[in-house]
């Protein structure tokens, strides 16, 4: 068993409102110090072992998990030790 | 200046219909070893130094980035060594 934790971005070149309004907020709030804020996605896949895993899962990133025409993506691989 | 990531997830208990979602289309695109999907925000805020960072970043989640009834949050801070 493998827990796949995915992280997917707004490319720096794209304008992130949502990313905006939560600073204004946080101003707001008197948290003058935040000077820039960005929102993403954070997925926990967990997966059966499988051939060609990482190849998988760079294709579930690919058609489905991020819009790779506004977005980035990276990911990371950790085995479940049955407890 | 520094570099927080900050990480929201669904607590354990509560249901994630769009991680279901998300599996449910995984599934149908042939990709079956997925056994469990748990959607959550991911975001990257950026700071000017300021006393007790780590306390004031704590805060931020609990009043404004995570709503702690449902959602777990846990968030790593990065110095920003300026090029």
């Amino acid at each position: 068993m493998y827990k796949v934790k995915v992280y997917v971005t707004l490319r720096e070149s794209v304008l992130d409102p949502q990313g905006g309004a939560v600073k204004s907020a946080l101003h707001a709030m008197d948290y003058q110090e935040v000077t820039d804020v960005r929102i993403g996605k954070y997925m926990e896949l967990q997966l059966e072992s499988t051939e060609k895993l990482e190849e998988r899962v760079k294709e579930m990133c690919e058609k489905l998990l991020a819009n790779t025409v506004i977005e980035d993506y990276r990911f990371e691989v950790e085995e479940v030790v049955p407890s």
